[in-house]
């Protein structure tokens, strides 16, 4: 009797192994619901990738691009690139005591940031962003984004990342997708930690630009950031340069604001079947809820958009079971 | 005896398949003549992959970048985008009626291009290479690539790309290398045939760009190709713009002019080895022989400083078994 007991047990042990593996197979989305939205996700992949379907993708054209801010990570109450600016002022003020006085650093030493314009916020760009090579520049954010703390939440800020959209980056690659960001983000400031967080390479990862300048130091070459922004990788920019530095127009795009609208009817626009999502923050108790009225990730021209074309639009709240990393 | 006699075939047979197969795992580069230029290559490969050797690479970070006119294919008498244009003015004539008469195109259409200006030579890239959508741009350059023939050598474009230097960009991705191009030739017109020549996608292509607009046609998009130069992908531009668009430093980099200089220097001045390549036209018997003082891919600088650093330079004449592809 006991060695069947043992035997059973085995056997209840492997089941279980092999109903776990056949519920990863059966479900590389364990964090969505089940519904509409992975239905649609599911579908769609199986469709580009079965070689008997008339939707059938070959492999090399299999391009999904991601925005970053609000669509693979938050961006409440502020852009994280620009939190970052922020910190990088502070950590910066004892080797400038001028800003102690001058605008508009001295309101962000102060803390009060409610009253900066467009202009103020982009010296502090150009105060952060420039005036370094680009090796320091990238030991600088990668520094910041191991250590620094998102004000409300408290986490680190690689832990602000949703886990639903990581199922859905591995899901796409797993299926030969290759996978860029498209993001309004700064490409220097993304590529420090995107390869890490994401497993997106530097080599995909298409954000702002900074002017910089080739310049010689005794025989040794540097790039150097310049204070001068060269590419505004937002809306119509960001279809102009999937154009220019991907070449080929993507079958899946991800966004979830207005400034995504261009690349998502790019994306739509190509033929065969194609696949435009937003994302919509409709979850003000584990995240953050948002659409038209926002300042930053405004989604009002795009909703409108998604309805009038049936374009899958995931509802936070509803679709996803859990939004960070546990 | 029979049956000896068909063993001793089928044994020969089975030898010859072995020889073949070790005669190609010894020698990937069976266009390189045996030599310390090829020595030098293959000991670059072995020791990046070695993960016994102190100079290893992990795969994510082998990169290397090919300049495309006279690295990759033949750049003489003029660079082959340059001819694409002067080819697609004649085609074009007949709807031009003005250009019989009108500068710089009359020229171009009586085949008198000996004295035009770079301002006309820009006018014919603006005339040839704007004005349409992307799509319809790229199947221009497809049909072109498919059907035009070097007015010396009677051969199509794509038969004047270098052997031995395929043979490199296949040993280097069999190697786990991600190549790829970085050369003033425009994107657009690059990206419609180098998959197919050189096994290089889209995204691993940059290049000189034009200006472009996203526009709205009956709420079709489309972008539209600008005439106006917004990247001219030469000199430090190249550093820069692998800075910008690949965003890590290549381990390997291969040019052949001072164009490609700073994109050498960049490489080379990376941590740990590094293997900057020139390639000098030495051949004028099989291809063209020139350096210091070509108006086309000049090598002056660039020679002197592969010198003093110690870089590779291929003497295609005494380096290369073949040029071309048979």
């Amino acid at each position: 009797m006991k060695s069947v007991g043992i035997r059973t047990m085995a056997l209840v042990a492997v089941s279980s192994i092999v109903l776990a593996n056949s519920a990863w197979a059966s479900d590389p989305l364990p964090s969505w619901n089940e519904g509409d939205t992975k239905d649609a996700i599911v579908k769609f992949v199986e469709t580009v990738t079965d070689t008997d379907s008339p939707n059938f993708v070959p492999v090399a054209e299999r391009i999904a691009t991601f925005d970053n801010d609000g669509t693979l990570w938050s961006e409440q109450p502020m852009y994280f690139q620009l939190q970052f600016a922020l910190d990088r002022i502070k950590a910066l003020a004892p080797t400038h005591p001028n800003w102690q006085t001058e605008e508009p650093f001295a309101s962000v030493l102060k803390g009060d940031i409610k009253n900066l314009h467009t202009e103020d916020l982009i010296k502090v760009l150009y105060a952060t962003h420039a005036g370094m090579n680009t090796e320091e520049f990238d030991a600088i954010v990668k520094d910041w984004i191991a250590t620094a703390k998102h004000p409300i939440t408290g986490k680190k800020y690689p832990q602000m990342v949703f886990q639903p959209m990581l199922e859905l980056l591995d899901y796409l690659r797993a299926n030969d997708f290759k996978t860029f960001i498209v993001s309004g983000g700064g490409s220097g400031f993304m590529r420090a930690w995107v390869e890490t967080v994401y497993g997106i390479p530097p080599e995909q990862v298409v954000g702002s630009t900074f002017k910089t300048e080739y310049v010689l130091n005794d025989g040794n070459p540097e790039i150097i950031r310049q204070p001068e922004i060269l590419v505004n990788n937002d809306k119509e920019m960001k279809a102009m340069e999937i154009y220019e530095r991907i070449g080929r127009r993507p079958i899946a795009a991800f966004g979830n604001s207005d400034g995504d609208l261009a690349m998502l009817q790019w994306t739509y626009a190509g033929k065969g079947v194609r696949f435009p999502m937003y994302i919509h923050h409709t979850d003000e108790k584990r995240e953050y809820s948002y659409d038209r009225e926002s300042q930053i990730g405004r989604l009002d021209k795009g909703l409108d958009e998604a309805k009038a074309k049936n374009w899958t639009v995931v509802d936070m709240a509803k679709d996803w079971k859990m939004i960070y990393p546990k």
